[in-house]
């Protein structure tokens, strides 16, 4: 007899039916007519499945004192109906194993609650609280939803490199990647040589792999990455991992407005996605973590992005009564507290900013003709702020040449990228998301440490 | 009207219908008549459309001398049936635009051939050729192929960390990561200080997501990871990459049977899906790259795997008459050549090695009663040798411990590893296999630094 997960036995158990299900103890209740509940939980969906166990089933006197919170067992049983509120079905056991104990003087998770600071400290036991479990299958259900919409569009999955000898986007401080011995290298006073180190060049993991992902838009078409990138800034807030997930899409022959148009489609799809699948999930974060999950969730499913030009946003800033920390000016960048502003108050949906200064954006955003904005997006959502920034690419060979200059960039370290624009240089857009932002957009979680499975920030890279 | 990818035109679009489709020129070929065919390509098959373009169609003489290999077009135009053989239907051109020129003197990808080796060195437009196209597109359905296969059983995705503190596997030899100022450590004679680095400790690329993974399997069940991994091996073969992607699924309540069967579903789903979703990319490789391609993958996707004690195994190499350059004996590894008379001549059909001696495997791995052997599994396929391994996890805490003094290992270094079996220990088996290996079955491609977008082996990391 195989193991039936406990998600299946709940949805679809039906009485009488026989099952074997493994998993771990949450909490055992003894009767005083000689028989115990046990709730069981395997992981495979938040809610854990009620097994009675008479005293009468075979070894279960010699284990019952090690059935305590923790611990791991194999039962096999008959379902039935059950008298309980909020489950339909319970399991009478007939036969019970115990796989492993779980000392309760010394078992972390015992039934109080934990602070979300203490789990990340035993972030190997984590995953087996309610808080956690849920994290992990919403965090599943989003990326199995990330790769099905790019597959249903015909988009290619491509994996783009992490070790990189080429700082393309500087887009922000880069880890160095070496083999070359540290230890000697501190202790004899010398030159470094990096024609030494394994590259031969000096190497970094990479900010983003946009610039790899250009060269398949403009070969195999429509694709997308989906995989780490880092940053090597001493920045310690709730909003910042040094190592996350990006998804980077990339489109020929897309303008800015096909890329707003795919962004929105993007978004309000995942939403949908974890709607559908992970709505016991949803429930408990709405209850427990953060009362507005559930709404927001379906306000950006359901409401249509508005699209303002950066110009306009500024207009509403500067002329709006909010009482602001930092100044609002046409040429700065956004703040955080102005984006929200912008996205919960003012247009109470998300939006998608367009067309930003080009003095403030990245060299490789399109130029407008008005020689002062670039053709750059960002989306924003309520409660988190940004959460994809994109852009037409500048496909014009001199354009981008003269823009390279501009931003102080030498062309010959991007002679690949360059030659992209030399050889049947098409039109193409794309954007970046974070993944761990949706995480915690959906789930709430106020620390975005806890919305990956091993967070590494500054000073810690544990696990 | 919208762009119409080529793909969807060939295998759907019908006479009288109008399109739009963007792409890149393959060739053009001049009539007599005044009119010009044109093949089309924009990477959505390995197929080109052809396009014919009529002199009055407007703008079209100016640009017609630019309409060389490498440049881009939009056309608009009506589908007719095409008498040419091996194509359906063709377009005939209303509207013509051109997005950009390639130079024929100074555009790399001519008609000619050109090496792999070349086309390593120009690896932002190798996609562009039919090989790499097909590559790209093939490599995309394995990646799709590998999440669908394990959504559908219910199994969660897990990102696990690439930097890590631990050297937990000692699987091989790790690049190091860092934000010390290198050249500065060179120039002033000290003594390193770690607890100066970003993390405060030394930190390296992870050689294995396995034992993170073992931590989900033992919480919330069935899990995988499909990420990045390193190897700081200093080795220049056709068979190793110092950045690759692995597959390392990880089951509780699975014994070392459940974990082949799993495996030999896998690799059986794996080849299913790309003969349903690549016929047409499989087809060109079987002719122009590895003519038993085809073969290969349909046995190994209809043949149940031979299941082989690793003494039975060396039983039967040394008592063939095959001769080999390394010997045979109880106690070592396989070399390759081994593994391949063994699925190639001996049994002729995948095989699953199992139970190998202790001795030569990691810590984790169950040991058998036997005192000589761990539950271990490889799995050999023809042309390839190895292509998984796996085991049978050690659950047992006592046994774990003493397996770990006599691999030499510090018992402390892996405390939430050890705790996984301190408290409610389970059962539980995994496995890895590195995608670009089922990337080089399936192509036939002899060098693995053709079966990844931007291969990163000693003195290269370009792009």
């Amino acid at each position: 007899m195989k193991r039936t997960k406990i998600a299946q036995v709940l949805s679809a158990g039906q009485p009488e039916e026989t099952h074997q299900i493994c998993g771990w103890v949450r909490t055992r209740r003894d009767s005083k007519q000689g028989f115990s509940f046990i709730e069981m939980n395997d992981g495979s969906c938040m809610h854990g499945l009620q097994v009675i166990v008479d005293a009468d089933v075979p070894g279960f006197s010699e284990i019952h004192k090690l059935i305590t919170t923790g611990a791991s067992l194999r039962v096999a049983g008959k379902l039935q109906e059950s008298p309980g509120k909020g489950q339909r079905v319970e399991m009478l056991a007939t036969e019970i194993e115990l796989f492993g104990t779980a000392d309760a003087d010394t078992y972390p998770l015992q039934k109080k609650r934990h602070s979300f600071e203490f789990l990340r400290e035993i972030a190997h036991l984590r995953p087996r609280t309610n808080t956690f479990g849920a994290i992990t299958r919403v965090r599943n259900v989003l990326s199995a939803g990330v790769h099905n919409f790019f597959q249903e569009r015909g988009f290619n999955y491509i994996q783009t490199p992490v070790i990189t000898t080429s700082d393309c986007e500087g887009a922000g401080e880069m880890f160095q990647v070496t083999t070359l011995d540290l230890e000697r290298l501190a202790q004899v006073k010398t030159e470094i040589d990096f024609s030494q180190d394994f590259f031969g060049k000096k190497a970094s993991l990479t900010v983003s792999g946009q610039l790899e992902a250009e060269i398949f838009a403009c070969s195999v078409g429509d694709c997308y990455t989906f995989g780490p990138t880092f940053r090597a800034e001493n920045s310690n807030t709730t909003r910042h991992l040094a190592e996350f997930w990006m998804i980077e899409p990339e489109m020929p022959f897309y303008d800015l407005n096909d890329n707003m148009e795919l962004a929105e489609e993007f978004i309000q799809y995942l939403m949908k996605t974890v709607l559908e699948k992970a709505p016991a999930d949803l429930e408990f974060f709405n209850q427990r973590i953060e009362k507005t999950v559930l709404e927001t969730i379906h306000q950006i499913a359901e409401t249509p992005f508005e699209r303002v030009p950066y110009t306009t946003a500024i207009e509403i800033l500067t002329s709006c009564d909010e009482k602001f920390e930092y100044p609002v000016e046409w040429g700065n960048d956004l703040q955080s507290e102005h984006e929200r502003f912008l996205t919960e108050k003012h247009f109470k949906k998300p939006i998608i900013l367009f067309d930003y200064p080009r003095s403030i954006k990245p060299f490789y955003m399109r130029c407008n003709d008005d020689g002062k904005t670039v053709r750059a997006m960002d989306v924003l959502v309520p409660r988190i702020g940004e959460i994809i920034g994109g852009s037409q690419r500048e496909e014009r060979l001199d354009v981008l040449e003269a823009r390279m200059k501009e931003c102080d960039l030498d062309p010959e370290e991007y002679w690949w990228y360059l030659d992209l624009r030399r050889f049947g240089s098409v039109p193409h857009s794309g954007f970046g998301l974070g993944f761990e932002r949706i995480v915690q957009l959906v789930t709430g979680m106020q620390n975005i440490r806890d919305c990956i499975p091993f967070p590494r920030t500054p000073k810690n890279a544990s696990f």
